[in-house]
């Protein structure tokens, strides 16, 4: 997963990137990056790290202007490194142009492969990569030519933002997958994931990137095109259910309130009488509350977040079980201590994280544990951009729910159901992805797709 | 104000040490330090910043010994440097030993004078320096005796582990102003400020530190000696409504616990018909739920902290108002807007932050704004630890509540009694130090005495 | 300027390659790079800094393989970026390969821009991303193909080490402008720019890799192809006279040696009755010897060197005159009062530093001072890898002798001739380029060149 | 061994002993610190690391005053430790001070004994602390009678730079072990261990500091006080052979002129007919330069320094012979190839590592390696500074010169006689301290006196 941001019209364009970027550091914690231009020369910076190490005031002073695009990004697979950190910031005879993807292309693979028959160069692994140089290829019928060809090759998943030197242009994918929204500052324009990053710099929000749209901002003021009509939409719900802030709006709805719906949803579908709610902090705390007062039950934080945590902690050399869960999260035994209590969580993936957690609540005296999950079981792997495991791993793909219980050593187990999920979406539930619980993926994924392409390295 | 943490009979003692200053990393952010002992050679690790970045794998390494001592410091003045890092480590004559203190001394600028006087050469400002060189003087009558002498010297607040080579010893004033817990870890023994560092070395709490009383624990196991009898208590209650973690028990109680009883004698006191409570997080989380249940009414999270703010946050330079606070928490319109709300906070101390946030939420759309303070007004400063600002400084030293009420913008605001205060301490309320609410200083507080010492220099 | 090195079979290939980097230092200290094969799998780091910082113990244990490539790079234009640091390493299809190019190509602006019209996209300013991109090309027809016909392509300088995943390849423009040595290391190969880099690692020198020629080393051995007649050499004779380490064989001749006849051929053209000869340390010291031992003149070191001047020295605030050149080197006043001397460097590029250095000898009492260079005046740029200043800033492109003698405030300077240069180079003399004495660049130059090509950048 | 340097009346004081601590680099690489005063406020920065690394623009320009005393130290024994570097830097009741020492006392270990007794506490192992407290006693009577009174009680080497407050101090034992000279600066004052501190920053050398004296220069300007009669004089004559700068003066002579009349006294003691003479760089570099012109030889560098050694080399995981020694040193095989050489070097401690490089001019070619030393044999240990290793390690204290030279796989080596290097020092040959020769300590050594005093601990 990603975060992206683009600014224009800022005389100091990289601070705001900046801290753009800053709210939106949950989309992605290995890299950052901003590249700015001033219309004339653009400047870059990314290193790997978190937005608060990878710059300082020096930096930010270096990159001068009032165009600048942004970028988190997600460690997806095990190449971690430099070269694949965005923004991607190409000179083409006497173009520059820098770009940003939030998303996962389908078809990438296929591109690429077609690309370099015809003598094109590589230099990622990223699919990304794969967008530039199509736009470069087209780029002498001009950018928003470009930029309309592109899209009518790439299949699949992504939210963009592109500094053309003296322009901020931003497209998203026709159905929608990534969320995009675009805001006003100080009479010039930002664009970002989440409206969170609006927030922080003042900016008032005004609507989304249009599934299918592509905006240009310059000196003229902001032009869109629907470049690609949009027949279906497929908003990944699970930015709602996990990936996204509370406090933003996507896809045109708030978060929180979006997961307080799950809580009651879930309240509805299995209410329960046990001395009270807890979430594990802190993506279940919002359906926590919501069950809480639909339930009409006490909530309490049995478990407290140690904010301390850095990336880089010492592991005990004598193993201590559980120690890396347990850093993080302390339970409060004089809460828990012979108490029944019902635990929310947003979801559940491998498993093995929440078995501890489990665990530990119930070392600290829980008398019995039952688990509420706010939304269904996770079958299916996804090729959008969310980075689930292989089906191998989704606990759900091969075990039953009362298997799963077992495994947790719960006493209960409950996932809200599909129809839960789609109430509380209410009149949107139609424009949805659901493919990670349903299998019907909007964009066909091709067979032998995986996640990194071209990983395997032959011989001359 | 710091945490200090001493391990005994533990093979990797410094890693243990490291683990609990992580647990105790919110008492002192400023530096960390670690002493270690294998019973013949001394090695020492400290320096400015946090736990995490101080120790890598490789120091923690070279720490080997049995016996180890630790401490983080929180900023109290200006003087940020590493000199002022503890644990203090000293060798005198062929003794070798390593203190860390909690608490502050009300006499040590008198000692310093006379032991000047005397000739002693102190290389710090830290009142903690006074009590390594009353230590070493008094040395030669053997440990316990320079211990017992120290103490009847010294006088203020001071829970104090002293790694002395061979053994590991731990005392505390007689009024028992800081908090020291004693606990079991594998059959060795290990002492901290707060039991949360016991949890995350799986360690048992068996009981506080007395006051007044001394251990040492050597290969001989533990010894205990009650140095001074213990007239009256004075426990420091504002580490119960704000500086300790909740998960800790303190003064043998549980802090989320007492917390939750301070939100219940609000709501007794100043029962309210709200939309819904809210906590400013974190401080205020437990008092915001207290007050919730037994006020009957729903409880949400109006703003979201941001996990990801690092230390050096670089500061927008066109002024955009209240950034430094609205970087870490930010409001959710969507719940507050249009809204009565009760938002609950642990304390007020200058009541400048509080007044940014409850301007920010109002922006945010909150029609009412009522707040409730979880102790009586703060007024007067702490001389036993607790780094409240000067008196001039604290804004209910100056203002009536309702001028408070004006200045904070607020509709309503409500601190709670210093009777609900003792009732939520319930049969304990006889062994508090209030002196910040009432100006009753336990230990008397000589003229002219301000927390850092002899910082005025003269020319020979 | 650049220094380069190929290792094939050796277990710690990435250790010999930096040990190699290391004696090549002073080819270039602005980045450095390493990419290592195990046969299969290809990794690589580089970063701005001299070797010693670029490369630990760990980051070498990580690079695994018993093949690299390596490159050290001489800052040449402003854009000092890593993005700019080789070897250039890239992914094309199921192929891998890695380059690093000493030299510099006269067309690659065209070549460039023929590719990006063809669609190519360049991610540096580099002529050596041109290469590689022609490489990727033709790879289809197999590596050495692809090579032969990249060589037909490009014209000007290169010596170029490729590791194509399980070989190591090495290829050298049809004029040997810069040098290349073969060497051979416990029954694996090494090729490097000089042969500093074998004594280190205690190899044996071979021979050159041959201008025009094409060496591949693999599992089957070494083989060789001519792959373009090399008609004429050009080897730039100022490798020799300044550039080369005077302990490395280069062009099949020792650089001290060479420069020790240049001092007798000065001493021949011009003989002195001074009191000694000195150098300007280290570049002047063997031509110094050289004309001492044939003028029969005392050698003294009438300036003393700062071995410990790092990088990133602090200048003084208020001005101190010619501080940054004093800081490096301190004349000896006790040898130099009231003394003729004899001063011999190796030769003048702008004049400024030599201009400070004599005037700190003159303040340190020396009564005559007398110039010898050890070459002739520098008139032209080069267009093949030496980073000389444009013609404006080369000081004897616009003025005579007198006038520099002037300008150094000199009693005397002398250049050696032409002649003697030839001289001094034996037989070998019909085998150098001396574009920069004569003018006649023996690779065509085109109208427009500069060193870095498409610098500018247009709006879309 | 250590250097001072002390700065009055500069407005950038601490700049001023930033540039010579860097000239004085040399003479510790350790540690290096700077404290400053503009007569009111004390401030100080020091750290691990030679002066590049410890400070950088930021933190000098923190460092603001008129008046500031540095150091930079050697690493001596195994206690690498910032709590050792210096100046100390103490407050004493209302009077700051900060002391910077170069040399040993060699009754540190009675005093600081006897000072214990007293109740004093040392927080570190060095004899420095020892004088810090001293003069902290004394100190009531005036700083210039404290100084006094400790002078009384010292003994053995020291060259001192204080700062006390609003005044620089300096002073030097009666025996002027180590060097210290007296500079003037734009009318103020400098006081540093070598005159080429003075060069780098344009001050004049006025005189040395004379044994014995102590020199206060305040805002009235410079007063001298002749606080000990110096009876009898021990300048360390090995600064003049390997440790002072050739540039500097020290003890009123210029060092490099001093070690070509060593050069020209072991060629009148012992002639040679080989093709060449050859130094080990660079501390043989000047007796090499006498010895050939004396001997009428020619003068070659056979083997070249590499200037990019850092500190932290990595080494080669498997085995190469001698690696660390080559890595900074390769011979010039087509100079030694086939010759006989004189090799001159300045002295012999323990010999290995002039063992490994005559191994490798041997495997380079050479044919009869004669090997000539500046100085007569090391053969007891020094306890005034030079950081020889214990007598057992010195080669010269247990084995005859043949046994040194089979060793050494050499075909000769000679000595200096003590009378040529009396006769080298002319008319100053009463002025040296030659106990590292002779075993005549000019100073009395008690039984049992180890350089680091009192580092064995024992159980309280």
């Amino acid at each position: 997963m990603c975060g992206i941001i683009g600014v224009f019209g800022h005389k100091e364009a990289a601070k705001i990137a900046y801290f753009g970027l800053y709210a939106l550091q949950h989309r992605g914690q290995e890299s950052a990056g901003i590249v700015v231009s001033d219309g004339r020369n653009v400047r870059e910076h990314k290193a790997l790290g978190l937005v608060a190490d990878v710059f300082d005031e020096n930096t930010l002073n270096n990159l001068k202007g009032h165009i600048a695009v942004g970028h988190v990004r997600y460690s997806t697979t095990g190449s971690t490194t430099v070269k694949n950190a965005q923004p991607f910031f190409v000179t083409h005879g006497k173009h520059t142009f820098a770009l940003a993807h939030n998303g996962n292309l389908v078809n990438a693979h296929l591109l690429r492969a077609e690309l370099e028959r015809q003598g094109s160069l590589f230099q990622t692994t990223m699919d990304s990569e794969v967008i530039v140089h199509l736009l470069a290829k087209a780029l002498r019928r001009g950018i928003l030519e470009a930029i309309k060809e592109t899209m009518e090759l790439i299949e699949g998943a992504y939210s963009i933002v592109l500094l053309a030197q003296d322009k901020l242009i931003a497209f998203r994918d026709p159905y929608g997958f990534r969320p995009l929204a675009l805001g006003m500052l100080n009479g010039g324009y930002i664009v970002a994931s989440e409206t969170c990053a609006f927030d922080l710099v003042q900016a008032q929000y005004l609507r989304d990137v249009n599934p299918g749209e592509i905006l240009i901002i310059d000196e003229n003021g902001l032009s869109s095109y629907q470049a690609v009509e949009s027949e279906k939409l497929a908003h990944c719900v699970f930015e709602f259910i996990y990936f996204a802030r509370p406090d933003s709006y996507i896809f045109g709805e708030n978060v929180y309130v979006f997961r307080k719906r799950l809580g009651f949803e879930l309240a509805r579908e299995c209410p329960l009488k046990t001395d009270f709610v807890m979430p594990f902090p802190d993506s279940g705390n919002y359906a926590a509350i919501g069950y809480a007062q639909k339930a009409g039950l006490p909530f309490e934080m049995g478990v407290i977040r140690n904010h301390y945590v850095g990336r880089t902690f010492i592991q005990p050399s004598q193993s201590m079980r559980d120690f890396s869960v347990r850093v993080k999260l302390n339970p409060v035994k004089e809460i828990l201590r012979g108490k029944k209590v019902a635990v929310v969580d947003d979801s559940l993936v491998r498993g093995t994280t929440s078995r501890t957690r489990i665990r530990a609540i119930r070392e600290a005296g829980a008398y019995e544990i039952n688990m509420l999950i706010s939304c269904p079981p996770i079958r299916y792997p996804c090729f959008y951009g969310i980075d689930f495991p292989s089906r191998g791993e989704l606990i759900a793909a091969k075990h039953s729910v009362e298997e799963i219980r077992r495994y947790l050593e719960l006493d209960r187990l409950y996932y809200l159901s599909l129809e839960g999920l789609l109430r509380a979406g209410g009149e949107s539930n139609q424009k949805f992805c659901l493919a990670c619980f349903t299998g019907n993926y909007p964009v066909p994924i091709q067979a032998g797709l995986s996640k990194e392409i071209f990983e395997t390295q032959e011989p001359l």
